[in-house]
């Protein structure tokens, strides 16, 4: 029984979806056996291609007693009312980063998860990635002494993806704190044990036709005395996935003479347009991406008393005190098996993963304790923080 | 008379002036004729190759009719005393950075400088770099939009260069504050217009057997709302060299094979070793450096409202909104040939420089703003800074 395959319902068949769907199908451990998706098409692409039910509706997938768990990809403000509605159910979540948008809603999903009985996982976030986790372990291991610093950056063309009005309004979850900033607040949470103590940060909203956050840089504590350097620009300029041998965020190899193609696709485009082109990148229309090394967020360096690390898409650089090696964090053969491997552990065995709810809803603390930050100029205590080791997070 | 070389006497013969002989050696525009040294093989091998007259003091240099400038090269500490002995002989001056290590002590040399009526220029630094001055010029032809925010890191080796014991010691200037966080500094003012307003930041003295600031990492407002994010680690591990297409920081083409030198030649030292290790690095011992490229402090990008400017040992990579382009910044003849410029113009044209000594004061405010904000944990308000603008600082 043990061994079965967790039977996971969809709720959602977006862009999120279509970026899990190669880790679904090269993992037997994991059987997607329903869906819930607003649009006929997207339904009718997942009975065709997975033979489940798709419902119209979340709720009524959380009523289909096949599945055990369910993978909330809905857009940010729906997870809320999603992951009540699973945790009613009894089912397992796991729900895409960020947990929500307000913190209220984080508390309340949390509560009500641990009321269920349920575990809640936060994922897919680059906090799975195989060479994150590899220097997690290096780090915890005291082989190279004291975490001292982390830098991370990031340097994207997400504010040019093709987006719903929303996704434009920092509110409801727009803009690169909630959706992009949660990925490298992740990482260095993960590095760092977890336990933030305060942040200070800049935002920036420099494009009045896009008026969100598209950029911000932070300085952040942690306990022990680490601090972490973040730095993210979505803004479609110079791209760091050069650094990051010329892989991109999804291992995939980037292609040679794509430069702008992002602002480009954009242009003379009016909101309802740009809905519907997004659209075009959901499950039954867009393509799903080929990737050959493991995901990344960005060019990462930790820095500790006897080494400094550097991520690649492939493993982690060691650069010693007079050497220099690479510890290989190996690829696949499902390209996010560690959050397969999460939500198996926690449905299988009863084991909670490092991304618990209580661990995302301390990452949207940061979030918002950024956007605090830039708006008053001052360093901002951060309160609601959870640490990485998952005794800890057993529950 | 007013294309005649500049007659300069050189103050101090260490590694500095080592760093600048390729300079003046290539250009015409500038004749050493006098010096100062402590130590007699130095003040020889100086006669030998200039044919001029080496003294014992910088007293007696200042003396020295035949000098119309002197490049003040002794160690930080020193600065104040040759600065004001070169004042009082009314000859204007070149002076390393940082101007000096305590606040009063620079605003002492610029009082001193302002009274006797000579230039005084604070150089060389990473401000004269032609791609740097190349990136600040594209700034302010406004061709770009705003400038938002900078990004600077270098990853050195720099605690692990033979050092004097007093070079350990940050009160005496030692440390990576002084020396190469206000290269740092000199570079972001210098593209951000120069007016900064305050700053935040974390330092790190993590080698006990080296106590004193080996890595910082800073978050720096400017006047007109540009942020700069500032982060440096000279703990010879990670080098960044190889995100500035395997240049040295010397525009010198980095050796493969020559990782962990650096401490390597350190072990088993004893601080007298160390201090004699250090003179085989200076004029008459050491070798001088064979640049191909400009020098460079690290990789630095420069977000503006419709490109990124990247600089390279080259030059400027555009990063636009659809097209990238690279605009060249041209190399020699003499390496260093802008802070010549800025001499030569300073002597021949009463011009002065964007590095004024009000310039340096201003730069080294910051240093001890980073030091302060590390160990309040607050941010610091800036209240001595001043623009770039040429016009502004004429006088």
């Amino acid at each position: 029984m043990t061994s079965d395959p967790v039977r996971l319902g969809v709720a959602g068949l977006g862009r999120a979806f279509m970026l899990m769907v190669p880790t679904f199908d090269a993992d037997a451990r994991v059987k997607l056996t329903a869906a819930a998706a607003p649009r006929a098409e997207s339904r009718a692409a997942f009975e065709e291609q997975y033979g489940g039910v798709a419902y119209a509706t979340v709720e009524d997938l959380c009523a289909d007693p096949s599945v055990e768990a369910i993978y909330i990809a809905t857009p940010h403000q729906m997870h809320v009312d999603h992951v009540l509605a699973a945790a009613r159910a009894g089912k397992h979540i796991l729900v895409e980063k960020p947990l929500a948008i307000s913190m209220e809603d984080a508390e309340t999903m949390v509560a009500a998860a641990n009321a269920a009985g349920v575990h809640l996982i936060v994922g897919p976030s680059h906090s799975f990635d195989p060479p994150v986790d590899l220097a997690a372990q290096l780090i915890a291991s005291g082989k190279f002494g004291q975490l001292r610093m982390i830098q991370a950056l990031n340097y994207t063309d997400f504010l040019y993806r093709p987006r719903r009005p929303e996704e434009l309004r920092t509110e409801e979850g727009g803009g690169v704190l909630f959706s992009q900033a949660i990925h490298q607040i992740d990482v260095v949470r993960r590095l760092a044990g977890g336990m933030g103590e305060k942040i200070y940060a800049m935002t920036g909203a420099w494009d009045p036709k896009r008026p969100t956050e598209g950029a911000f840089t932070a300085l952040m504590n942690f306990e022990g005395g680490c601090v972490a350097n973040l730095t993210y620009s979505g803004y479609a300029h110079f791209d760091s996935d050069i650094w990051m041998n010329d892989v991109g965020e999804l291992g995939q190899l980037k292609r040679a003479g794509a430069y702008g193609d992002a602002r480009r696709a954009l242009m003379d485009l009016d909101p309802d347009d740009e809905a519907r082109l997004k659209t075009t990148r959901t499950f039954g229309s867009g393509k799903t991406v080929d990737a050959e090394h493991n995901e990344h967020f960005g060019p990462v360096i930790a820095l500790c008393d006897r080494a400094d690390l550097k991520l690649t898409p492939d493993g982690v650089e060691v650069f010693g005190d007079t050497e220099r090696s690479f510890i290989e964090a190996k690829f696949g053969p499902a390209p996010r098996r560690t959050v397969n491997d999460a939500l198996v552990a926690a449905v299988r065995q009863n084991r909670a993963p490092v991304q618990t709810g209580a661990w995302g809803l301390a990452s949207l603390e940061v979030c918002h304790a950024i956007l605090q930050s830039a708006s008053t100029g001052q360093p901002v205590d951060l309160r609601q923080q959870c640490k990485t080791s998952e005794e800890e997070q057993t529950g």
